[in-house]
C-alpha cells in the first residue's frame, strides 16, 4: 500500500510523489510564470526504484485550468487519473507501468503546452526538461517505445500537437475531447469575450488582473481567460508581457482571418495533413469524445480521424454519450491501450 | 375604439383587419407552401376609409418561427406591435400612422424574406404583392416617401435587406436585433446542426417531416429548422424540395466556405459595402441590439454601422441591456422614428 | 370553413367568436379589475344556432398568465386548445360538441377561480354569469349533463376545486398538471418571494406596481406574482386592495402554519376527502400530468387520485414523460374524453 | 516554507500533514464506513512540535460530499481552508493557530457529523475522537477556550449542532451557508428524491448501489444522495443498514410530518430555543450566508439569528451577495474573528 501522504489520501495501491524540476525553457519568460514546475510521478505496485525492472511511462498532460496539484486530488465519488492507472494495474487490466503528469498551467489558466515567445517555451520544457527528468531519475524505458502521452481538452491537444511536432519522443497518444478543428470551436467565443474585454477598453492586462481579483471566478469569465491564453500561446505579437493578438477586431467582433491563420497552424486537424510521416511512426492513435461535446470537439476528433484515413493511417476513434465534463472514466479505455503498445522492460 | 373582435382583444382605440391575399410571387413554389396569406392591417384612431386623407405605412417583418397570427396575438404583462403603434398615436408620441404585419413564415419556420428558387420568391411577394395589395385597398402614400420597413430578429434581417435591394419601395429601415454578420451567428450553430441531421443520416426531410410530427418542439430543434431554412433560402441547390446546401460536411461538420459565400451574399454587413446609393436615398437607417444578445447580433449591428459610417452615411445606432427575446419594448423608439420621416399626407 | 377572422387566423373549420358579458360577480372588486370580460365560444362545423340540435359544452379555464386572447392565438408548429377540438371533431374523433373559454385573469396574472373578497367573486362569475351566459345565448345542453370543464394548472385546479365546491354545474372534469398538494407545490417558492418582497420593504403593492411597470417581466418575478395572486385568493385579510397574507413571516421566511391553513382548505388534494358526494355524482374524474413536473404536480395528482379511490371513486389517472410547459397535446385525450360522457342533445 | 508535499503543492509558509485515527465511535456502524479516518493539521508558520508554545485550533467540517482530501486540494485561482489560513497569518491578519480537518463523509456523502444508530456516532468522533487525538498529540491549548468550529453548508449545520449539544467543548462557531431551517431547505427536495427513488421501486439500497456504480454522477442524483443521508443520520429505523424512514409517502410524495418532526430535532433554528445555555457561553457565534443561497439558507440564518436574539443572546450575522457555491472567501471573514476570541497559549 502506498507510504506517501498524497498516495493515502488517494487510496493507492502503487504510490505517487511530487518532484520540483527547474526549466530552463521556462525561464525568464515575458508574463512571469515559475520556471520551478511540480511534476508527479506515479509508480506502481511492486516498483523498486534501485530494481532492475525498467517501466515505461504514460506522460499525462492536463487540461484548462487544470495543474498537477488539481489531477492528483482525491474527491468522493470521483476518480483521478493516477487512481484510474491504480485501480487499472491492480485488476490486472494492464501491465505495471509509470505514469508522469506535467504542469502546464500559466497565468491564463493553460499554456497550450506550445513553444510561445509571450508564454515560453513550454513544448521545449515538456519533451526536454520534464522527459529528461524523468528518465534521468527513474527506472524508465528511456526511448521512444517506453513513452506515450494522453490528456484531456487542452491536453488532448497536446497529445495530438507534440506527437506530430516532436517525432521520435513517444510512440503512442490518446486524445479525450482534444482541442482541434479551431475554426468550429473557437468562433463561437468570439462574442463572448469581445464583450468582456470591452469593459475594459479591449485592454487584456486589465482584464486578467481584474479577474485575478475577484475572490470567485465565473465560467464566462473563465472561458476568455482561456481565449486570452490560446492567443498568447498561438499568436503573441511579441516577446514581451501582454502583447497579444486576437482573432477579432477589438469594437465589432468582426473576423480577423488574419489571426486566425496563425492559430490554424496549430490546428492538429490541419497539422495532420503535413505529418504524415510523424503519424505513421506511431504505434496507435487514439481519439475518443463525448457526442454531446460542448465545444463540437466530437466534430473536430471526427475531422482529425478522417483527414487521417485519407492518408492510409489507422486511427482508433470512439465515440460516446457524454458531454465535455467528467469523462475520466474513459482512462479505463486509453490507459490499457497506450500500455499495450509500450515495450516491456 | 376598436370594433373588430381582434381590435378588442387587443384593447385597441384603432382597429386591425385581416385580409388575405393570393401572392402570384408564391404560386408553385417547390416546398409546397401556401400562396394566399393573412396581411394584418393596422389603423389608427380616426381613420376614415373613404375619407381624403392619406396615410404612411410601416411593413413589419416579423421574426424566426412568427407569423401574422402570432404578431396579432394579445397577452396579459405583453405588448404587441399592434398595441405598441395604437398607444403611441393615442399617447401623441406619433402621428396617425397605419401599419402592415406581412406574413413571411414557410414550412422551415421562416422564409427570410428573399426570393428562393427552392422556397419562392418571398421579396416579390413582400415588395410587389403585399405592398401592391396595401396600396390598392387602402388611402395611402402610396410612394417610397411614404413606407418604411421594421422587424426583429429575422424581420430585421428583411428590413435591412429589402431596403437595400429594392430601391425605391421604402424611404426608411429599422432592424432591432436583426441577422447580421453571418459567419460570427451561424458558424456556432453548425455543430448542433450537424448533430441533428445525423440522426436522420443527413436527411433533412426526415428530420423537417419527424420534426413536424413531435407533439412538442424543443428550443434546439427549432434552431435546426432555422439552419436548414436558411440554406433553403441562401443556398438551394435546385427548384426542387430538398434540394438544399448546408456550409458543413454532413459526417464532421467540416465548415464549408463554397456554401457559407453564398450565404454571405445576402449578409447585410456584406451588402452594406456594395450598397452605398441604395442606402444613401433613405431618410432613416436604425438598427438596435442589445448588448447580451445570444447570437451576437449586438456585433453584427455594430459592425453595418461601421462600414456605413466609413462610406460617409449616418445611422442610428442604439445598443441597450438585453438579450435576443422580448424586446418589443423597443418599438417605442423605433416606431415615432420612422413616423417622423414618412411624408404626411 | 371559418369565416371569422378569428376562425381563419386559427385554421378552422368550425368557428370561433368572442362575447364580451358583464359580470355582477366581479363588479366592484377592491383590487380594481374590470368586470366586462371575454368569452370564447366555439362552434363545430355544420353548427346552425337556429337550428334544433342543442350541444354539450365544455368549459375551458386558462392557467396562470393566460386569459381568453392567449388561448385563442394561433402559432406556427403550436396547437391552441379552439384547434385541437376542431381538429378532432373534424377527424371524428369526438362529436361536435361546443367548447367556452372563461376569462379568469386578474391584475395578479391570475384569479384561481375562487370567491375572494379581495379579488372578487369569481368562481361565481364562472358558474353563474359565464354558464348562464352561453346557456341563454346558445343552443346547448342546458344542465349538468350537457357541461364539462377542463384547464391546465391554474386551470386544472379551477377544474377541480369548482367541480367539487358547485355540484350540479358539471358532470364531468379534466385537471392537466392542476395544482394540488399545495403544500409541497408553494413552500418551495417562499424564499424567491421572501427576497423579492424585501426588496420593497414586503410592501406587495410596490412589488406589484414596479412588476408591472417594467418592459420586460422574468419568470422569477412572475412565480413571485403568482404567489401574491395566491394569497389574494385564498388568504384575502380585508375587503381592501392589498391586504393580502401570505404563509411566511416577511423578514425571515419562517413558515406560516396558520396562514398556510386558509390555503389548503383549497387544495383539492385536501378537498377530496370532504367533497366524496360532490365527487361521486360526476361521469368522469379526469387527471393527468407530467412526470418531471417542475412543480411536484405529478405527485399532486397521484396524492388526489389515492384519495378518492380510498374513498371508492373511479379516476382516470394517467402520467405522461414530459414536465409543465406546452403540454396541450394532451387535450386529444382529454376532449374526446370528457364529450363521450356529454349528453347528446 | 512548507517541506511536507501537501504543503508545497498548496503553496504554504506553514505545513499540512495528515495523521490517521481510529475512531472507535465509528467501529462496527451497520452501514460499513471505516473507522480509521484522515485528520488534516495545519501547523503555522514557526510551529515548533516540541516548543512551549501552545496553539489554539480551529477545527474545520467539511460540506457535503467533501472530505479530508477534498479540502486539502489545491486548484488554480481557487483558494482553499489551508490555503487562506496560511494566507492570513503570512499576512498578519490573525495569530498563528493551528487548524483540523475532521473528515465527516459516509457513503451517502455526509454523515452530518450527528450520532446515528445508523451510520455510527459521528458526533462523539468529532467530539471525543478528533479533538481527542490533536489535544494528545499536539501543544494545544486543550480546553473550551483554545478551540472553536466552522464549516459551510452541512458543515456550518455541523458547527451549530455541535456547539448546542456538547458544550464545553468549543468557545465559538462560525456557520458559513450551514443547513438550518429545515422545512424550507429540505420540503422542496421531496419531488425531486420520490421520483429518483421510484425508478428503484422505493428501494433506497438499490438506488445507492446504482448510483455509486455510474461513471459519472449527476448533480440531481448527488441531492437525493444527501436527502437519504439526512434520512440515515436524523430518521433512522434501526440499528440496520438500510433501514431508514424519509419524510414523505414513496407513492405520492405526501408529506409525512412525524418523520420531519424526528429530523427537526436536529434543526438549529429550532434547537436554538432550548440551547439558550449552551449558547450563552461561547465567545463568539458567527453565521453569514449568501443572500441567493439556493437553499433558502440565507432565511435559516435570519431565523436562527433572530431566535438566539429573542433570547437576548448577540449574534454577528452577515450576509453578502452570493449563491450558495465556492463562498470560502468568507474565510477571511470567519478564520480571524475565531482565533481573536480564542485563549493565547
Amino acid at each position: 500500500m502506498a507510504t506517501s501522504e498524497l498516495g493515502k489520501l488517494n487510496g493507492l495501491v502503487g504510490d505517487v510523489k511530487i518532484d520540483f524540476i527547474d526549466s530552463p525553457a521556462l525561464r525568464g519568460n515575458p508574463i512571469g510564470d515559475p520556471s520551478i514546475r511540480p511534476l508527479a510521478v506515479y509508480t506502481p505496485p511492486g516498483f523498486d526504484p534501485q530494481g532492475s525492472k525498467r517501466y515505461g511511462v504514460l506522460y499525462v498532460m492536463h487540461g484548462y485550468t487544470g495543474d498537477v496539484a488539481a489531477l492528483v486530488s482525491a474527491r468522493p465519488w470521483e476518480t483521478n487519473v493516477v487512481q484510474w492507472i491504480d485501480r487499472l494495474i491492480v485488476e490486472k487490466k494492464m501491465p505495471p507501468t509509470m505514469l508522469a503528469i506535467v504542469d502546464g498551467n500559466n497565468r491564463f489558466g493553460g499554456s497550450q503546452y506550445v513553444d510561445s515567445i509571450h508564454n515560453g517555451d513550454y513544448a521545449t520544457y515538456v519533451i526536454r526538461d520534464a522527459v529528461g527528468h524523468v528518465d534521468a531519475h527513474y527506472p524508465t524505458i528511456a526511448s521512444e517505445g517506453g513513452r506515450a502521452i494522453l490528456g484531456k481538452s487542452t491536453g488532448g491537444f497536446a497529445a495530438l500537437y507534440l506527437s506530430m511536432t516532436y517525432p521520435g519522443t513517444f510512440c503512442a497518444f490518446a486524445s479525450h475531447s482534444g482541442d482541434t478543428n479551431f475554426l468550429g470551436t473557437y468562433v463561437p467565443e468570439i462574442a463572448k469575450t469581445q464583450r468582456a474585454l470591452e469593459r475594459y477598453d479591449g485592454d487584456i492586462r486589465a482584464f486578467v488582473e481584474a479577474f485575478e481579483a475577484k475572490p470567485k471566478k465565473s465560467l464566462d469569465e473563465g472561458h476568455v481567460m482561456m481565449f486570452i491564453g490560446q492567443g498568447a500561446a498561438y499568436s503573441p505579437r511579441a516577446a514581451q508581457a501582454w502583447a497579444i493578438d486576437l482573432p477579432f477586431e477589438q469594437k465589432t467582433g468582426e473576423f480577423r482571418p488574419d489571426v486566425m491563420d496563425r492559430w490554424l497552424a496549430f490546428d492538429p486537424a490541419e497539422l495532420v495533413r503535413e505529418k504524415r510521416a510523424e503519424l505513421a511512426r506511431l504505434r496507435l492513435r487514439y481519439l475518443d469524445c463525448g457526442n454531446r461535446d460542448e465545444y463540437g470537439l466530437d466534430l473536430g476528433a471526427r475531422l482529425f480521424t478522417q483527414r487521417a484515413r485519407d492518408m492510409g493511417l489507422e486511427i482508433r476513434h470512439e465515440e460516446f454519450d457524454d458531454d465535455h465534463r467528467n469523462v475520466g472514466y474513459r482512462h479505463a479505455v486509453s490507459l490499457p491501450a497506450l500500455a499495450a503498445v509500450l515495450e516491456v522492460g
